[in-house]
């Protein structure tokens, strides 16, 4: 079995690296092309992943945030990994996306030492079919290229939501989603996954409004294990707007696995045009 | 009328820039510490107002995150602003707080001019008390000082049950605070304010729990008029803890005008102990 697209798409060749960190080279891939640049969760993903090869790298994501400059534009670009404070079980670094001399995006990352400890969980995972009993969602052939990537079956809201053009004072959606073909979840995917939700306002304005993720958060829940007791499944993904004003709105999201384990909470601000 | 303590505690001085940025130093305030270093609120505030008094700065804040690598000792630090990337109408910014040589505080934020647009708000603003209905909490003298900097009138949850060393299912308070002694809001103190949250952890766990903030994000839903408007009044925090597990758990918060405005939601991971 060939390379799974999403590797190919975010692999990086390590062009220079010492005891701060690493330079890195990349090009963008046609499979997560979005409408003017790559989709948002592929570049968050490969700059995650950046650090993740980080031979300097210990421990596991506990938080991501991106705020993105520009698109990237096709072709080429470099990644700058920088390991800016360590202890002896957090590690914070700088991530910048360059082309030429223009930062496109800035990102900052915390990596830890997870430990097995008191848990518990605030959040209700939604009480909702499982994604083999709900029909899976059709995208045409006219669909930007990314969102063939992942196979999405909607349970609430969303996409007809969309096609009828109905206006919805709540935006809340809830969708089945695992990679197209399937891939066994690591941070990559899942972080890429964070980025599924087409913007919030689209359902209180009963359609297709300008609007582009400008910073994205992440924080991770998931350790190794629920990764891959996760595997290739469907994981539930929850997504609600929040507060509109100014040309800048906010929503979250919840990744969840099938067993109720929470893999990663997001928060956006999107800028909106009208 | 002396200068308010506040201001007195986040003055940088510039001792160097040009048309990347600024170099800024300042040095804790006893009046904003916490246990083992200064209230994460302030270093949030002083290390956004550096970018607001940076000379290349425009717009007003959409986001800011800061991750904390270490507490910042007693004494003197530098802050380095630097603007990364920049559009007619958006602002990318790294900073750094650093004491020697060590980045303590790494952090980004994204500016932008707001635009009079299409506007509305999912979330709900719990009905409450106005503040002057509800007692205000009284703080012990021994109590860690940046506490008796803010003025808090607890509605739900908080300061009693904690007392009472109950446990919670559910982590959510609600309590109106404003500086003290009262000050104009701007979007300094806005910023500290995100962070007078005690860690929800102590609430299911029915009191004290080392832990402490190592992610903080903040998204600004207030212009100008907004921050002008809610003046010194009280405000409304609302906050809320998420899923505990592998020694991290997320926590959110948002901040309310008392006519309905919403100022600013914010989101933190916070490590725990045990």
């Amino acid at each position: 079995m060939g390379q799974h697209v999403f590797d190919e798409a975010i692999a990086l060749q390590r062009t220079q690296g010492d005891e701060q960190g690493s330079r890195w080279q990349g090009a963008t891939h046609p499979a997560y092309w979005n409408m003017v640049g790559p989709f948002g969760g592929y570049s968050a993903a490969l700059m995650l992943q950046a650090v993740l090869d980080d031979p300097l790298r210990q421990g596991t994501p506990v938080s991501l945030t991106l705020t993105y400059a520009a698109p990237i534009r096709e072709g080429e670009f470099t990644v700058v990994t920088q390991r800016v404070s360590a202890t002896r079980s957090t590690q914070h670094w700088s991530i910048q996306l360059l082309q030429g001399d223009a930062v496109v995006v800035n990102a900052i990352a915390l990596l830890a030492v997870r430990r097995p400890v008191w848990r518990a969980n605030e959040y209700v995972m939604p009480t909702v079919p499982a994604a083999d009993a709900v029909p899976r969602h059709t995208r045409g052939p006219d669909s930007v290229a990314w969102v063939h990537r992942y196979a999405f079956h909607p349970v609430r809201g969303g996409f007809d939501a969309l096609e009828r053009r109905e206006r919805h004072d709540d935006s809340t959606t809830e969708q089945w989603v695992r990679d197209e073909p399937p891939r066994a979840l690591d941070f990559a995917s899942l972080t890429s996954i964070c980025d599924v939700f087409f913007p919030r306002i689209f359902l209180p304005r009963g359609g297709f409004v300008p609007a582009g993720t400008v910073s994205l958060t992440i924080h991770y829940h998931a350790d190794e294990a629920a990764l891959a007791s996760a595997g290739s499944q469907h994981l539930l993904a929850v997504a609600r707007g929040g507060n509109y004003s100014g040309g800048f709105f906010d929503q979250e999201g919840k990744i969840w696995a099938p067993d109720g384990t929470l893999l990663a909470a997001t928060q956006q601000m999107v800028w909106y045009k009208e």
